[in-house]
């Protein structure tokens, strides 16, 4: 997508052609920067302190950590530690495990010296396939769009949470692809943007990358939402998810499962947006089987933005000695989720209704 | 209630008998200040830029205003002037209206030269009486902490969200009364703080006085509690209220709706602590009927706290140019509130709840 009308992806292979690049997104909005990762660990590094973040974009980065690996060391132990590694940078993404799972895959017949340019090849691969999956999610979710506005209105309104758009991704996004589609097709579409405490990524990314391509938004605290739609201020919500069960359960950053909630009490539609590779066949009840990773308390207790004076500045929130708690995600039950947006199309929240579109791999699991 | 060991209420006479002294609640939780207003209108910035804020405080901080105006200028025009200008300060508490149209009423039939005696007097009168109705609402609800402690648990998880403290009345408070009640009684009760967003009265006001009296807690962001909740964390919500309609709706805190649904998706208690001047009998339909006051977007777009060299500094939070929009409360239906505690004692969230302590009070509207 665009930013100062040229187009970027979020990662990318550096010009040498043994480093990638990625954009810094936890420098963002305030701070425009490319970060050079030169090994798995600076890519695990990465992934942890969420200068990449998303689940899309965890597995791209995941599987260009493995390809840095074997530029530096092609052994066995190397990809086998390297696995380790990034599976150990962020313990609820599913997409990270799912991507080091497929690079083990396919560099383990391969002879260790041609091991860095079938794992270069094939993290491209990665990338490329999932622009392409963020893509059809669009077009699929642009149609819910263009569904739900209302006669009489003039413009629609769609609530997000988080940020599931192209920075969370390669391009494009998952929540946010339909609203691009949407927008580029010209529907008078209007972003309700969830701060997203404690880390800020609606205040921070999701209001950032809206202001690049122009799409009308406007920023709300975290506890809006529910006003908003009892007063038919909100026409659809559209977010993406972490990991997804097999029955439809949505586990997506904490206070999703409260906009669900809210939505459900309106009769707002609620989507969840999702690359089938977030999908966990797995498990079945979100709530009792996904971990919930817990962070540090001080992204609750302290907060950087940017000084009148045009310097990053961090300051306390909370009295000196309280202590504060940082779950990041939460799990969002099926029966509140209106359908799922998959890149092969729009299916119910259910174990049938993905089997509908993934008999195969619901086999599989 | 106790700050450094030493008693304070959250507005007194100052003792010259012509000004008041209240803590200056914008610059807590890093500064202790206490501020002085020596006419109405210091009265009413004090009111509408937060210096005091809570429903009860409020009430009292206008009577207290009407006092000041009488000391310099007793006539019915002043008496009339001032009123307005109260009112206009803050357009959704109903304590302010309450407390204003009271003076009033007593000042009425008054000879001008004994007015500000006279409402000195009133004006004490109020403040007394909201120590005793806050700490009855205490000793009621406490009853329903000791109530909701659950066997095998080890201690009582309450979640509470904004600051109906002490520091929203002029002691005790309404939703934490019951909480330093059952704390105070041995009761070994934990508080989830949610921070409240946009002006994290939860981080700054609720976690500062909780520590201040002893009482474990942990500040939380505002998307967390539906997680704790799914997970058996939470044993009862207890919030405050800034106006209360006849049928039970809860006019409270953006975001108050959220945990209600949260709660009842749960099967968790959801207590609504208030003095009866909260109540709107004049209304039934909250979501219809009770005006939301929308504040500036800077204070969802900006935030202040303390930097690690000590000082006060504000910083941006959101990319220059994305609007925000800040609605200040909204409404938790009455059907998700499990009950009302006042200082008469609990009662059913409903028209009929609510006839059974308030007879007289509901006729008379």
């Amino acid at each position: 997508m665009k930013i100062d009308g040229r187009d970027y992806r979020t990662i990318w292979l550096g010009a040498d052609g043994c480093t990638v690049q990625v954009i810094d997104q936890s420098r963002l909005p305030h701070r425009f920067e490319i970060v050079t990762l030169a090994t798995a660990e600076d890519a695990a590094v990465a992934i942890r302190d969420m200068v990449v973040r998303g689940a899309p974009l965890i597995g791209a980065a995941a599987a260009y950590g493995v390809s840095l690996a074997m530029i530096g060391d092609a052994s066995d132990a190397s990809l086998e530690r390297t696995g380790t590694l990034l599976n150990a940078a962020r313990p609820t993404a599913v997409n990270l495990r799912w991507a080091v799972e497929r690079m083990r895959r396919r560099l383990a017949d391969v002879a260790p010296p041609s091991r860095a340019d079938a794992a270069l090849h094939e993290a491209a691969a990665i990338a490329d396939e999932d622009v392409a999956v963020c893509e059809a999610i669009g077009d699929h979710g642009a149609r819910l769009i263009a569904a739900g506005a209302r006669q009489g209105k003039d413009r629609i309104d769609v609530l997000t949470h988080c940020n599931a758009g192209w920075l969370c991704a390669v391009d494009w996004g998952t929540a946010l692809a339909p609203i691009y589609k949407a927008h580029r097709q010209g529907l008078p579409i209007h972003v309700w943007v969830d701060e997203t405490r404690p880390r800020n990524q609606g205040a921070s990314l999701t209001a950032w990358e809206l202001a690049r391509e122009g799409v009308p938004h406007t920023v709300i605290a975290d506890n809006t939402g529910g006003h908003l739609m009892q007063h038919g201020q909100v026409d659809l919500c559209i977010v993406g998810t972490d990991r997804t069960t097999r029955a439809g359960d949505v586990c997506n950053k904490i206070g999703t499962y409260l906009k669900a909630l809210a939505a459900f009490d309106n009769g707002v539609p609620f989507y969840v947006a999702l690359p089938s590779s977030t999908i966990d066949w797995r498990i079945r009840d979100g709530v009792n089987e996904v971990p919930i990773e817990q962070r540090s308390p001080d992204e609750v207790t302290h907060i950087t933005g940017l000084t009148v004076d045009g310097r990053l500045e961090t300051v306390r929130l909370t009295p000196e000695g309280s202590p504060a708690a940082n779950y990041a995600f939460d799990v969002t039950p099926a029966r509140l989720v209106t359908a799922l947006i998959t890149e092969r199309g729009v299916c119910p929240a259910s174990e049938s209704g993905l089997a509908t579109l993934f008999a195969g791999e619901e086999r599989a699991a």
